[in-house]
């Protein structure tokens, strides 16, 4: 902390956010709400139809950035790079949101930064950003420090996350968002196939992740592959039709037999 | 509906539960709560410090089971075939709470029949029985009606499932269940490894769960996979040096690609 502390953080943090998918339309409604944070600019590459953005300059140029203190980069992981180069060269600092891709990617013109926010978004459901955590990262500092303020604005769980520990971070958050939604759309397979109906799943869907947030998820391991239940497990793999199911079901089947056979 | 309908429904079903696991428990607590049901006997083998049971008759002598209309064994799937021998013959019908124990595996003195509770359920979480689905079975109509009957003074959510057809609802449990949660373990302990909380994906952890619920999860999938982002994907691989992780990530990355291939 500097002596000029308080004087710092009473500051307006100026902000632009570029992109206007899923992660950049939660962070401008995030920013437009929180105090001391002023969106002073969009950058929006095909700005039209967003009447939700009336109370903000919109420019789909990206010559016309303004000066700002923060830029955040909200587009895809690939164009990360790219993008970065054509950013004009400011004082700010020049941050993406993602989860995988490293800092080193944003151009070496800018400093650099990130402020990823750990959370999958959608567009048409609301997220309470207060409890999403934002994991930044920045190569000074004072740098830190604005991220810190910026984040801390609109979420009490704010984490500094180096790169490599970002990417472990990444991987796990793989494992449960996009692998767990595969399993759940292998689950409503199974039972579409046989005229069944998904809802039936969602009460146990909703508890079994109550249940591993509250407890530790090893804790509560349950079901045929813990309890070596072989013939259970014989019986699924003659109702797996599909290969690429049945392989999933085997590795899962075994990791499990493993992580429970070492605990005993 | 026969004719006497009226009459037959407001009568008070009389249950005996076998077996005070966890489902037994929840089950005796839903039925004391119902309406129109008496638990007149529980089933424990250990019945000793259970305060909670002060105003039920509690046995652990199978020979002194009383008259009921519906007995319901909730005890561990293998040992369900063994103990349907050792239930005195009785006009009840004799039901078990198994996803994957055949209905014939229920001694043949018995009139037997399915109340299968599909939710997961622990010693410390109440849970709403009100919404847990109920899959019944039976082998007359007139059985199907009681155990209807029974199930509706418990839930909303009450089902006639064949055991063909739950099998496949526990195949596609076992997935949503008891291999989402490990995935969660593996979440947790690749962070644990790098000293970073769980807590941190516990917001997507639930998110996830919430848009797989309110949206089809095959058109909310996300991630490496679906973009076929090979990049990401070989860092994934490096980075996770337990090889029965390793294969778990790439049998469902590859049914990721293949179910987003099979949709374009």
């Amino acid at each position: 902390m500097n002596s000029s502390g308080v004087v710092y953080f009473s500051t307006m943090i100026k902000v632009i956010v570029l992109g206007y998918g899923n992660v950049g339309r939660h962070l401008v409604k995030a920013f437009q709400a929180a105090q001391d944070v002023e969106v002073v600019q969009v950058y929006h590459r095909s700005a039209q139809d967003d009447s939700e953005l009336s109370d903000v300059e919109i420019t789909s140029d990206i010559s016309e950035i303004k000066v700002a203190d923060v830029y955040v980069i909200a587009i895809p992981d690939d164009e990360i790079e790219g993008f970065s180069k054509q950013i004009p060269k400011n004082d700010g600092i020049v941050v993406h949101t993602s989860g995988s891709v490293s800092i080193q990617k944003i151009h070496d013109t800018h400093q650099k930064g990130i402020f990823y926010p750990l959370q999958t978004f959608s567009k048409d459901r609301t997220v309470d950003f207060s409890t999403v955590p934002i994991c930044i990262e920045a190569q000074s500092e004072r740098d830190l420090e604005t991220l810190r303020t910026l984040a801390e604005s609109i979420s009490v769980s704010v984490h500094h996350i180096t790169s490599v520990e970002r990417r472990k971070l990444h991987l796990a958050a793989v494992f449960v968002n996009n692998f767990s939604n595969h399993l759940y759309h292998i689950s409503e397979e199974i039972l579409l196939e046989n005229n069944l109906s998904f809802d039936l799943l969602k009460p146990l869907l909703r508890e079994t992740t109550e249940k591993a947030i509250i407890s530790k998820p090893a804790e509560v391991q349950t079901g045929p592959a813990v309890r070596n239940d072989e013939q259970t497990i014989e019986q699924h793999l003659e109702l797996l039709r599909n290969k690429k199911y049945r392989k999933i079901y085997k590795a899962i089947t075994k990791s499990i037999t493993a992580t429970h056979g070492k605990k005993l």
